[in-house]
């Protein structure tokens, strides 16, 4: 392998290939990065058996071939090269990678290509096209609702649905639910309805920041996202999304208008004394606003929020974490708080965007 | 106690003196900031029993008071206030600070003043005055060079040397030595001979950031650098520092003159391969310049840096990290590194400016 690349490609590659590591992986080849180059073109490959990227550039070939460096040396390495052409080569069969730059030169101990696993995707079933601005927003509409807890995966994935046209995401953790649907390009040949891992969505977001449009292709097991020289394929989460529909309330008994930024503010203020477990504030609806407020042994917060109210006023329990959430990923000015009773779900929209819902749970109130 | 202040004085008062604080002191009113108003001006002091700030803001005083509110709570506060006016009021003895802001407030539980420690200060002995950029420029030249080892108190400080105009600090860990001369605006009355706690250096520069100049004092045990609005007052450190005149090798028989740019670059990237222990890199001269190289398990790296050398050659074990110290806190385009051996230490000086040198202690090799 023998090829020579600027800087700033360089460090392209490598910073859109590195995340998808696994950098405490019992294997070791898989704490490295897959270089391979031929036909004057360099191919990144770094995967966690999970979720691999790929991301290629134009370079200079002097002699095909492929190995496996260390992402740890070579990202922080890339990271302080000078400005100058770099030539990267390995002699003949040999693990060693050899990078010139000026006068000085960087030897690293690699891996053989051979010993890289490579995920083995069958054909596309259904493909459509989104701007990445559009994708980016719609991942963030429903990221923040996915489950951490590993013990059940289904939760730590997004479900994507599709019908015809249509297609809907939506992710829970059983406490709050984010859904948004949104129009595909191409209809789908018949109903399609898989989950898709957060963290795989979490670096398409990273990774396809700076792209045009993006290309996304379901298979029987995995999805892919591509790019005009980046690849992120994945695994998708086996196993069978809960029936969401029945716990988006429908009919409601108290609906309020609010400023999205408004509530915003008074919910961080009021964070401040919510406690760190399970972060409670009391938010009151009544003829002129909302009322939020916290008390704790260390102080109390009232704070008086302006808004638009219709119906029954309640007292409920919200965790204000998850109410933050939802109010981070609107755009909009106002949004609609639709509740139904102090202990069943509330319901959150942008004002004049259907395209978007949210679902909180409030808590019990514990008893003092 | 009853004032009001616009939102961006509150901030600012309060971030001035926050870092002052000890968060996890065992007396609880040290947690808190001393909030004391009167005559047009609120005055805020956090101390932990070794340096205090004090920083001054005009207000509209209803009533005069104090109280000392929980820094942890007020700072997080302050972040998250609305644009517009706050009230603060503590009614009658209560230990209730309600800070007020639009319809909404916040109530949190202080500490009552009285129970708040303030340093006693005796008369200064000798002042002088000294630019805030001049200030933050000779404190940057010395303080990497402090030790963070608290069971040898004197290193954690930097001495403060003044002889009539002529000042001088300095900072060693014993295995390297900054000294950084200027020159004072008035000539002090005889010898003085301080230990200046590296802490209060680091928060002198972090403080005095924004003001014209800064006003130092000197006292029998303590050390007091005054802006307009901030005073900064510290104990010294007691004990005497170690005699390091010696240590400044005079003589050499290798001069090398190299730009600080390309020799902190390539020592950045040795760095990678150096080990995270001592950190080790050899540094070789020879008669077109310099070499720097490492061999590690994980692979090699050689770096060749342009550089006129005078004098004999010399092969010399540096941590790596001592000379990026030095390298990072140099303006000068070159700096003159001076050999007197493989085992003796190193002097840096940058290229004509005589105010300021370090002193590096090679590392002995360790046997294959």
């Amino acid at each position: 392998m023998k090829f020579s690349i600027d800087r700033e490609n360089f460090q392209y590659v490598i910073q859109n290939v590195q995340r998808a590591i696994s950098p405490r992986s019992p294997l070791p080849v898989l704490t490295g990065i897959l270089f391979q180059c031929g036909n004057g073109v360099l191919k990144l490959t770094a995967t966690d058996m999970e979720m691999s990227v790929v991301c290629s550039v134009p370079v200079d070939v002097a002699d095909p071939g492929d190995l496996v460096i260390p992402a740890r040396y070579i990202a922080e390495f890339a990271k302080r090269l000078p400005d100058m052409p770099i030539e990267i080569e390995t002699i003949g069969g040999s693990r060693l990678a050899t990078i010139r730059y000026g006068q000085s030169e960087f030897n690293i101990n690699g891996y053989s290509a051979s010993d890289f696993p490579l995920l083995q995707v069958p054909e596309g079933e259904f493909s459509f096209t989104v701007s990445s601005e559009e994708l980016r927003d719609i991942i963030r509409k429903v990221i923040y609702a996915v489950s951490n807890d590993d013990s059940r995966p289904i939760f730590t994935g997004v479900l994507m649905e599709i019908e015809g046209t249509g297609a809907t995401l939506v992710a829970t953790d059983t406490f709050r639910l984010a859904m948004k649907k949104f129009v595909l390009d191409a209809p789908a040949p018949g109903l399609i309805n898989v989950v898709v891992p957060g963290k795989t969505l979490n670096e398409v977001v990273r990774v396809m920041g700076v792209s045009d449009g993006v290309r996304v292709t379901l298979s029987k097991n995995h999805i892919m996202f591509e790019t005009e020289d980046t690849v992120i394929t994945s695994r998708l989460i086996p196993g069978r999304f809960p029936s969401y529909r029945q716990v988006i309330p429908e009919d409601f008994e108290c609906v309020i208008r609010v400023s999205v930024r408004n509530l915003l503010d008074s919910a961080d203020r009021a964070a401040l004394l919510a406690g760190e477990r399970n972060s409670l504030i009391l938010f009151q609806s009544a003829r002129e606003g909302i009322v939020i407020s916290v008390r704790s042994e260390n102080g109390w917060i009232r704070e008086d929020i302006e808004a638009d109210v219709e119906g029954e006023n309640f007292d409920i329990l919200f965790n204000v974490r998850y109410l933050c959430d939802v109010l981070k990923s609107c755009e909009g000015e106002e949004i609609l708080v639709k509740l139904t009773g102090t202990y069943t779900p509330a319901l959150l929209t942008p004002h004049g965007d259907d395209s978007y819902l949210a679902v909180i749970v409030p808590a019990r109130a514990s008893k003092e």
